[in-house]
This record gives C-alpha cells, sequence and structure tokens, in this order.
C-alpha cells in the first residue's frame, strides 16, 4: 500500500515538475524575448496548461496519496519526509480554501493590476482604492480558513512566504530597527560627506557595463555550462533546477553602478540555486522557496561583500580600466564612499542598505494594521506620509511616489515585504558567523569568492529546500534568528563611513 | 450528440495545441541559448512531456469524437472539415500502427543518431551500417500497416510530407531534370567564368553580417511585433501560428554570403507563417504543414528573389556600403555572378542553385531501391558514388563527404529529401503565374518587396494547411504541377549566364 502511494506521489510528481519545467521557460521567454504581439495568445495558452497543472494538483488519487503518505510519514525516509511534509501544507492551504474564492480571488488581482497601474500612472489612488479594499477584505476571509492551532490572523501569510516566521517575531525585529536605526540615519542625514559622488551619472556604455558584469560573474564563480545571464526590464533569477539556473541585468547608461549590484544580487540568488545538493535533483526541495532565506545570499553577495571595501580594494581596478575615462580622477575612497552613501528616499528599490529596512518596516506595519482592522485602505494614503515623516524624516509629496510604488498589494501578496528586510538581517547573522572560520579580509578580497561561495555551499545552498530556513539559521550560526546581528553591521558600518563616533 | 463531439474535439485540440506551444519554445530555447549543462534533464522533462501529450492523443473520448466528426463530415462547416480530415488521417497513421513498433522505432533511430555521428567522424559506414538496416527494414514493416486502396509502397511515406506526392509524380519530375539538367551542367563545367569571385573569403565581421540581415529584414516587411530572430547552430525558422514567428541565422566571418542567403531563406518561411489568415488562428490549420510547399516560399525568396539581377540592382550599394573595405573593387556584375555560380560539388547544402536538384534526385532514387529491396543498405556508399560520378561528374573521396553527409535517414525520415527539390519547382511554377500578374523588374527590384509578398500572400500563404498543396498551386497557376516550368527557369537563367546559346 505504502509503495503503491509512494509511486503515485512520485509519478504525479515528475507531471507537475514537467508543467512547471515548461511555465519556467515560457516565462523566460517572455520576460526576456518574446515579440509583444505574441502575448497575448500566450496568456491563453498559459491559462490552459495551468488548469491542466490544476487538474493534477486536485486529483483524488494523487490527493488520497500525499494524504495517506502524511499519515505513514514516520515510514518515509527523511528527504521524503520532508517533502511530503511541505507538499500536504500547501495541498491543505489550497484545499481548505473553497474554490469558488480562490477563482474570485484570481479574478479580483488581475482587475487590481491594471487598476494599479492606472491609479500610479494618474497618481490617483482613488482608482486602485475599491480593488485594494475588496482584496484586503478577501485576505481575511481567506485567512479564517487557513488558521490552525498554531498559526492565527497574519501569521498565516507570513508564514507562507517564510516557513516559522510570526508577527510576534517580526514585532522585535522591526522594534529592534526602530530604535537603533531611526537615531542614526537622523545623525547621519546632518552628516557632510566629503567625496566625489558626480562621478557616477557620466555616461558608461551599455557594452562595458556588460564587459564588467561579465567579469563580476567570473569572479563569483557563475557556472555558464548551467546557466545563463541576459537582459530584462527588471532584472531576476530563475531556475529549473541546479542545472539550468538564468539571471537577467538590466543596464542604464546614466547609473551604471545599478548594473553592477544588480548582477551581483541576481548571482547571489544564482549561486544558491547553482549550489543546492544533487541529492534533492527532481524533487520539490531542489530550489529553495524560502523568500527570506534566499534573499539573505543576494543581498549578502549585494551587500556584505559587493559592498566592502576588501572587495572593491581588488576590483575597483578593474572597472577603472574598463571606464578609463569616465573614472579617469576617481580614487577607490570615493568609489567606496559613494556605493555606501544612506540618504532618506522615497522610494523602496532605489533605497541604500541602511534606510532600506525602514521602508520594509513601515508596509509591515500598514499589513498588520489592514488586517487587523485598525486601518482602513482609504485611510492608507494618510497613515504612509506619516510613517514617511517620522522613519525617514521626509514629506511624500504624491501617492504615485509613496502609496503606490510597489505592485505588491495588487497582487494580493500581503506577507511577502517583510521578508526583505528578513533577508538582510540573516544574511548579517550568517556573516557574523562566517568570520569565525574564515579571514574576511582574504575571502572578500580574493580574485575569486571561492571561500565565500564554499562556506556558504556548506552550511546554507547544500540544502535546498529540505531544512527548514530557522533550522539552516540555527546550524550554521549557532542560535536562532536574532536580529542584533543586523544592527550592529549596520551600525558599526555606518557609523565608521560617516565618522561617529 | 455532433455538438457534444464538437466540443470535446475542440476542448482536446485546445490542449494539444498548448503541448505543442510549450515544445516549440522549449525547443527554440535549447537551439538558441540554453546551457549545455541542462539539456540531460531537459530531455527527461521532454519525455514526460510528450507521454502526457500521446495520452491525450489516444484518449478514447477523444479519438472517437474525431472518428465520429470523420463519419458526419459533410455536417461540419468547410473549415472544420479539412481539420478532422487532417486529424483522422494523422491519428489514423499512428493508430494502425502497433505500439510496440512505434516505440522501437523511437529507440532504433535513437541510437542511431549518435552512431551516424561516429560514422561520419570516423569516416566508417560499416558503424552506422546496422544502425541503417534495421531502420529501413522496418520502414518497410511500418508501410505494410499503413498501406491503403490509394497509397502503396513508398508512396506512403511521401505523401507524409508532402500530401497528395507519388512515385508516379516523382518519378516524372526527376526524369525530366535528369535529361535537361545533366547535359547542362556538363556544358557548363567546362566554361570559363571571367568575374572576380576571390573577395568572398575576406574577412566580414559578424556584427555587419548582422547588420546587413536587419536590413534584409526590412526589405522582406518582416514584422519584428510578432517575430524575432537570433543566431544558432543551423538556421532554422519556428511558429507558434502568425503571431510569434521567429528565425535564426548564422554568421561566418570568412563567408559572408552564408548569411545572406539564409536569412532570405528563414525570412521566406516566416514571411509565410506570418501571412495565414486569421481566420485559421487556434485551429490546426494555422501551420503549413506540407513540407515542399513551404520549401517553395523560402527557396523562391532565396533563390528567385535573392539571386536575381533586379534585386541586387536595389540592394548592392547597400551591401557595399556596410563593407565598404571588402567590396571595395567588386562591382555588381561581379558579385551577381558570384551568387550565381554554378558548380559541381560534394555537399548538398552547398549545391548551387542548378546543381541542387541533382543531389535530392539520387537520395530520391536510393530511397526507392533501399525500400524496394533493389538494393541493400550495405551496398548503399557504392551505388551513392556510382550516382554522383554519373550525373555529377565527380568522385567522391570518402563516405563522410558522399553518404554520410546528412542526417536525415537516421532519424527514420524516409520521403523527406524529395520535398527539397519538389519545392524548388513549386517556385519556379509560382514565379511563372506571378509573371503573368507582376511587373518582375519593379517587384524584386523594389525598397521593400511588399508586391512579391501580397501575391503570395493572396495565392498562397493566407491558407496555412487549409487547401490542400495541389490545390493551392493549381488555383494560383492555373494547372496542376508541371516540372517543366522549373526546367525552363534553370536553363534560361544559366545559359544566360554561362553565354551559352
Amino acid at each position: 500500500m505504502l509503495e503503491n502511494k509512494k509511486q503515485i506521489y512520485i509519478k504525479t510528481r515528475e507531471k507537475l515538475k514537467a508543467f512547471e519545467y515548461a511555465f519556467t521557460i515560457i516565462n523566460w521567454d517572455t520576460e526576456t524575448e518574446a515579440p509583444v504581439g505574441a502575448l497575448d495568445k500566450r496568456s491563453d495558452v498559459i491559462g490552459v496548461i495551468s488548469s491542466m497543472y490544476n487538474d493534477l494538483i486536485f486529483d483524488q488519487e494523487y490527493v488520497d496519496s500525499v494524504n495517506y503518505l502524511f499519515e505513514h510519514i514516520e515510514l518515509l525516509d527523511e528527504l521524503l519526509q520532508r517533502e511530503i511534509y511541505k507538499v500536504k501544507k500547501n495541498l491543505d492551504s489550497t484545499l481548505k480554501l473553497p474554490k469558488e474564492l480562490l477563482i474570485e480571488f484570481s479574478v479580483v488581482t488581475a482587475k487590481a493590476g491594471p487598476a494599479w497601474v492606472e491609479a500610479k500612472q494618474n497618481d490617483n489612488f482613488s482608482i486602485f482604492e475599491p480593488h485594494l479594499t475588496r482584496i484586503v477584505e478577501m485576505q481575511k476571509e481567506m485567512i479564517t480558513y487557513l488558521e490552525t492551532n498554531e498559526l492565527k490572523g497574519y501569521d498565516v501569510l507570513l508564514d507562507q512566504y517564510e516557513e516559522g516566521m510570526t508577527v510576534k517575531k517580526y514585532d522585535q525585529f522591526f522594534e529592534l530597527l526602530k530604535k537603533e536605526l531611526v537615531p542614526l540615519i537622523k545623525e547621519i542625514s546632518q552628516c557632510e560627506y566629503s567625496y566625489k559622488l558626480d562621478f557616477a551619472n557620466k555616461c558608461y556604455p551599455v557594452e562595458k557595463q556588460k564587459e564588467f558584469a561579465k567579469y563580476i560573474a567570473e569572479v563569483m564563480c557563475f557556472d555558464y555550462t548551467h546557466g545563463l545571464d541576459k537582459e530584462s526590464e527588471h532584472p531576476f533569477t530563475s531556475g529549473n533546477g541546479r542545472n539550468d539556473v538564468r539571471l537577467t541585468n538590466h543596464y542604464y547608461e546614466d547609473y551604471f553602478v545599478s548594473s553592477i549590484f544588480s548582477m551581483i544580487h541576481e548571482l547571489g540568488h544564482a549561486t544558491f540555486d547553482q549550489q543546492v545538493s544533487e541529492k534533492f535533483d527532481d524533487t520539490v526541495l531542489e530550489g529553495c522557496t524560502a523568500m527570506a532565506l534566499h534573499e539573505s545570499q543576494s543581498r549578502f553577495y549585494e551587500n556584505i561583500v559587493g559592498r566592502s571595501y576588501q572587495f572593491w580594494q581588488k576590483h575597483f581596478p578593474k572597472l577603472k580600466e574598463i571606464f578609463q575615462e569616465q573614472l579617469n580622477d576617481v580614487s577607490l575612497e570615493d568609489f567606496y564612499h559613494y556605493v555606501n552613501k544612506a540618504e532618506c528616499s522615497l522610494i523602496r528599490t532605489e533605497a541604500d542598505e541602511l534606510t532600506y529596512p525602514l521602508h520594509i518596516m513601515i508596509r509591515y506595519d500598514l499589513e498588520q494594521a489592514l488586517l487587523s482592522g485598525q486601518i482602513e485602505v482609504k485611510d492608507l494614503p494618510t497613515y504612509w506620509n506619516k510613517a514617511y515623516k517620522e522613519y525617514l524624516g521626509i514629506d511624500v509629496p504624491n501617492n504615485k511616489l509613496g502609496v503606490l510604488q510597489d505592485i505588491h498589494w495588487a497582487g494580493g501578496s500581503f506577507g511577502y515585504f517583510p521578508t526583505y528586510a528578513l533577508g538582510s538581517a540573516y544574511s548579517a547573522q550568517f556573516y557574523n558567523a562566517m568570520k569565525q572560520n574564515l579571514d574576511i579580509d582574504v575571502a572578500f578580497g580574493a580574485e575569486k569568492l571561492v571561500d565565500v561561495n564554499s562556506w556558504l555551499k556548506e552550511n546554507v545552498h547544500q540544502y535546498g529546500d529540505y531544512k527548514k530556513p530557522e533550522d539552516i539559521l540555527k546550524d550554521a550560526t549557532g542560535e536562532e534568528f536574532n536580529p542584533k546581528y543586523y544592527v550592529e553591521y549596520l551600525v558599526n558600518k555606518y557609523r565608521k563611513l560617516y565618522n561617529l563616533k
């Protein structure tokens, strides 16, 4: 019986993964090269494939086999135990919701997207307001179906994006950030910064930016036999297991550091994907689905390594060689300080390492307030602007640069934002542990980041989705998630950068 | 009942086409950019998707609906009539074959591919011989299952690649070619050709070749909103309906005309695909599956337009502008004569317009002899070399440059080769008809090939797979397939080029 159920499970998993493979390639094509005139038809085709995929997920024989295996989970090997645990959890979270509710949610979010675009374009929140109101109502309703003994309210959503995270943990995290970072940011905003900064907006030809991006890929040891990089409107990384890992970048002639740090960021995701153990090939564990854990790796490479003095001490000469003309009179010190400048700003995606988590904190607070009914959607712009004034000290001139800037809520993604800040915090905790094993000056300043890659493979990457993020963190760093490392890291780094006592 | 069967048919067609869409995109990715390390896993995934696709094709409810609709075909609208006719024919040709035979054939051809590569690399026919022997045996066996009252023997295979074509028709065609072209080629091979030819192997930078390829795409009015072009090892065109038509090209620095004529050839296929009527969107008729008819269009553009004096009179200045250095002392006359030089050679894919059909004739004769048992696979190299001597007057130095040069037989594709020559012959018959409506000097020498495109859309392209190729030919040219136009075209063109009476 057990064998039989296992066979059904494995056979269906194989089919589901084949569909996912097709989705990934089609999506990659859409984002990187498909002709615009092909996209209308394409969304119809994706609809047909999705419905075949759903038929397979809800196939009674498959559902029964998952339930049976879950009931006899102690009889399975460890790998399959973890797999069934995850599959069962995902399946339940869909099966618990009435089908009509799921369909309505997909209709509502499909309409909310264009409404958000229109509202943003016209700087008119009221166009988006009714859609968001309905989304919040529906999220609340969904939560009532999904609550368990362990997970209540907002926790249900937080756990979907990062297994094991709760309001309680996030609250502690953001409280600490608020306490330590808000005063530091105020202090810094009054400092002088006597470095050359004006070089950054010269013209940097795209071809040369690409040359440096390829150099960075070599430094990070990206394996082009099992991956590739390309251009797209928004940089992203996409994987179909460790043998086919793809990333994109975007190049602006008048803002060249964007492509450098996007490249390092996406290569961070890609390195994670490429370094997962072959043990998990073809299983649902071959790619990490914990958002914050994945983000912790991209941010580790982007910020902790990629904005370190050691890294640029090694690689700035190459950058200068490629951009002789533009960087002629720019020193390593200038460049290092430019890429680490802190400044209170309006747009999350353009924020620096120090102010970034406060953008997230504001969103987290507002999501929680909306879902608990403390505030209403119609008052969101007021609360948004108030928070930006309070924590970042800036006035939001309009909703376009304020509450309408991000697409997430229009897609019904509540609980997603906090993983961004959490990822950075994880990365600092990993950094603290890494320092005990590696000579950071050597590792970050190396010609190739072999030692950094190895440490992260050993402690994080190899596990894919096999271990829970909290266990990875604990095993790698010796303790549970502790936000103090992140705060310490930021405070030390920025006090030093700004010559503060 | 009819409505019900129609619904089942349409619902399944939608799913089948969604799978085909996914196959096309994944294949495009494989050919143009997928990392090599991803391909092993990819073939497994394709296996899984194929098996789901086959389950759908052989689903009894679907097969029943097709059979029912076929039995009541007179009750359907014309479009669906043609669709069901084609689907039923394809279905029968698969259902008639024992499943074990189909599986064995896929195993045998999967092994024959690598054996062919090895045999070719080592110039050792005996490595490939047992595989090809088995393939020929199996083709014979398959024919016995597929024969009908109308189609016997080799005709069964010929019809699969070009609906309506038979040994009788091909025999007449090739007999005429043999009679008219063999003596002409002999005569030409003794002629002097006093034009500059040595410019062609200078170094032509790839970026500049691409610039000219884009120019050609503009001349041919390729619609980039509904298509794209890219690079791959072997040029090809791939479509998912008229809204997403893709072609590739290959660029050699030391052989620049290759990329020019490959581009025109593939754009010919692509123009066909883009000009199919929207009436056939989402049906099985939206792309032409007749090989020779499709090839007739690529060759029409490549040879009849693309190697015409009028075309280069208009576009040679642009070519010279791009390659100032390389073409400095080359005249229009030199260039025109270079791209139309006839020469007996060993390799089919590199053959010129005049000698090309004889390469095909040799393969056709040999296929027929193998399938009828007149010759055995082990003697194939001897017959091959004998034919090359007889018709092209050249000695084949080894099997690598002889019988092992093409991949087709290793893939089990018997009946495919003759469509290549037939395509050229169709194109000459279309040309003869076109001359009666269009001023060719104006149409071929235009800045953009609008008139040529319109004529071909009106008479050929719009129909996709709706009309049988023989009907398209008849309606467009006023008569059935007649090889005399092809022979006339070649004889006139080459007697003039070589100053023969």
